[in-house]
């Protein structure tokens, strides 16, 4: 079913059924890709301050078969919150929908609207002695709603799991304009199918979230980090099982950092520390999260010294102080800052089989080798086996030298990634740019089942067309 | 779409192009209820031994428009598992589908079978120096594939989730006979639809599960137990509060359990042995898995006495070895026995906000009593805000002589339930004892959903009929 272009007629319609402002030109940020690849189209946007807003604003467009695309904080990377082309959509921005609406501490769990930043929802959590896990280091701007939306990950998802994890229930309006309110606050409720984690990671395509009820975490007694040096993935990931068996339950980050990212960020930030006089092949980062009762510093030493035993660890520095220890998460969220400054050729939001990591990362550098002699930065997500494995020029070149390899370099990193049966789409989601990557590499079953679910409760796919699953 | 009722014909059919043995009678444990209520209707079962047999399997009864009821271990207590009335159907049974396929002890996972049983997945776990920490009593006869079509609670839900936290990826065979090969060994994937929560969960009526890639656990270095005596529910939740700021991530189980209970097993089981010599009010059942580093006793010894300091609770036998910790949980797991030797009028499974539970209690009871003088013996998942709160004849009574009232019972207590923002449905599931509920209580926004999922991946209904959604 073709969709209609939005009209200035359909947008003075809603304006004059909305209460004064819900209808606006969009800002530039309603339409910007973080990374610069792709623009939305200049129109309107929607800011409804409330859910039965939000019901009559996709009611309209249903009627009017007009595409909505969900915005929350606009930092996707995968191009899920704009439209570049097609039936001009109206933007449907959840911002002013940023109250936490409850709190119950006792039962860690508070209720916030979908346009809350992640930052509020943490800072909400902390202040009733509570932690709300999530952690990306776009948590600033970004949204809850866009969290759950593409069922977020970041840092803390060997602990906590990611958003979807982290969601008890949620309120949304489906593509008819029908409300679903869905913020339980029970922990166990086997009455129906499981809407609630159909929508997360749907990317707004089947409903528009609105508010959510979210699990919180006691906030662990104390922290401890190290940045131990490894001399290969291997070694990282036997490291990771030694933590795993000697802190149960209390390894709350476990990230993997290459030499390459600490000589991006000598070559684009000389301002960050390198943390070791001798570089280092790799490193990773481990963070705790501990009960009083133990000791923090001799749990990471004992750790340290276990895998130094084994040859597992070649060096390694505790942070002394919460100071020091915001400085290696400093260094940690500094690489995406790094690698933009040099401008990659291809990124890959991939996750393997944790076993399969230590061969697949040397078997990808050596066959794309054979394209051009590039520089692979690979860091990520060790625990939860989620790398981000990003390829950049020769030192001195330009990406724009290697336009025309682009799509070589992505198939190549992709179809081996599948082979080892991982994802092409780990942690940020589908969007719009990965639509083909879907149709290539799902299995035949599943696709038909996303169809099928898609043309159920979005008959007209007015829901952020073309993404997830392309028209 | 009427369905067909399935004949000696087409069953001739089925046996004729599927290797010999896989099509037979219906012995009497494939149409039981465990709790005696139903008893399906005598007619074929298949047997199938692959993937590739249930989708053949599901192809043909598709073609003739013959309904299939999953069979996993027939220990449902929803009546998920049987059709008392409708067309006759194919019952499906997983139960020569009992392979563990794969172990991979460093990734934490392994792939079992549908119809293996818990036992049996906890068993290869444990095997493989691993914890597979689904819980339940029934765990000797019940099977993962049944575990996840209704996403099975127990015990340790409130430390490792339910059977959805506890699954990875999944085979399952579509309505039309499409195999989904989903068996992921990835800790993020975001390529797509959640399609894995939205088949766990809805009990056979969308796809047949035939595998599933588990999630393991370290074994914890150590155990330890007690069974303290509170005087009220509200202490025992102020009392878990403060076990899981003490010992976060360390708590495996948190059991309320009524004094009701206790007199139900003095007068059914006067061979289990009555914990404390004085009858109490209320008892909690904590249960630990801690790390090597940490002091079992002294942690429960330092919770017993903050909760003492505080008037929240009377007394505690601390576990002091293996065999005293599996006694308590003898205990606990006696209490449905004793149930069942009572009779029960009508049996909940219900769901609560953990805070909305130390009112919730009395004011039941009170209004039950104005029916008639029942006793209600109240047990459960405190942690998980998931309540087995059953409602008997007074001593001496029988439940047959309050058979008129047993609708009359249930509607006040599912009423008050969901005017708390409680489930009716917590952890047994939907079946078909429960569909009118759903309609009943279940957001229409969801149920409208729902159907349309149902109609989009089932279109001629022959999944289950009958199950969750009523016809």
């Amino acid at each position: 079913m073709a969709l209609n272009a939005l009209t200035p007629e359909f947008a003075a319609f809603l304006a004059a059924h909305l209460p004064e402002g819900t209808i606006r030109e969009a800002e530039p940020r309603h339409l910007a890709d973080p990374r610069g690849r792709w623009t939305g189209q200049a129109g309107p946007v929607a800011l409804p301050r409330s859910v039965e807003e939000v019901a009559s604003i996709v009611a309209a467009c249903a009627s009017a078969s007009v595409g909505i695309v969900p915005w929350g904080g606009g930092t996707g990377l995968v191009g899920g919150q704009l439209m570049a082309n097609g039936p001009l959509p109206l933007v449907l921005s959840l911002e002013r929908m940023n109250r936490v609406r409850d709190i119950f501490p006792e039962e860690n769990m508070l209720v916030a609207e979908a346009g809350c930043t992640l930052q509020q929802v943490q800072d909400a959590a902390a202040a009733a002695g509570r932690l709300f896990p999530l952690t990306l280091a776009s948590q600033g701007s970004c949204t809850i709603g866009g969290n759950l939306a593409t069922n977020a990950g970041g840092v803390n998802v060997i602990r906590y799991g990611n958003a979807r994890s982290l969601c008890l229930g949620l309120e949304a309006v489906l593509a008819d304009g029908t409300i679903w309110r869905g913020l339980t606050r029970l922990r166990k409720d086997n009455a129906g199918y499981d809407l609630r984690d159909l929508l997360i990671g749907a990317e707004g395509t089947l409903g528009v979230i609105t508010a959510a009820a979210l699990i919180l975490h006691p906030r662990p007694a104390q922290n401890a980090a190290a940045l131990i040096a490894v001399p290969h993935p291997t070694a990282a990931l036997t490291l990771l099982s030694i933590a795993q068996e000697q802190l149960p339950g209390m390894v709350s980050a476990f990230e993997l950092i290459s030499g390459m990212s600490l000589q991006f960020l000598a070559e684009t930030l000389p301002e960050v520390r390198q943390p070791f006089a001798e570089p280092s092949p790799w490193l990773v980062l481990v963070d705790l999260g501990l009960p009083e009762r133990l000791e923090a510093e001799q749990a990471l030493i004992r750790l340290y010294e276990t895998g130094a035993a084994k040859g597992l660890a070649l060096d390694a520095i505790l942070a002394q102080n919460e100071t020091q220890r915001a400085q290696f998460w400093t260094l940690r969220e500094n690489i995406p800052t790094a690698n933009r400054r040099i401008g990659a050729v291809s990124s890959h939001d991939i996750s393997l089989p944790l076993s399969e990591i230590p061969a697949f990362i040397p078997a990808a550098q050596k066959a794309l080798g054979d394209i051009a002699p590039f520089r692979v930065n690979c860091f990520g997500h060790l625990g939860d086996g989620n790398l981000h494995f990003n390829v950049f020029p020769p030192k001195g070149g330009h990406k724009d030298d290697h336009a025309d390899q682009r799509e070589a370099v992505k198939r190549l990193v992709h179809d081996m990634v599948a082979s080892l049966g991982g994802s092409v789409a780990a942690e940020h989601g589908v969007g719009r740019f990965k639509t083909a990557d879907i149709t290539r590499y799902a299995d035949p079953g599943k696709l038909a089942a996303m169809r099928a679910v898609k043309a159920a409760l979005d008959p007209a796919g007015i829901l952020n067309p073309g993404a997830v699953l392309a028209g």
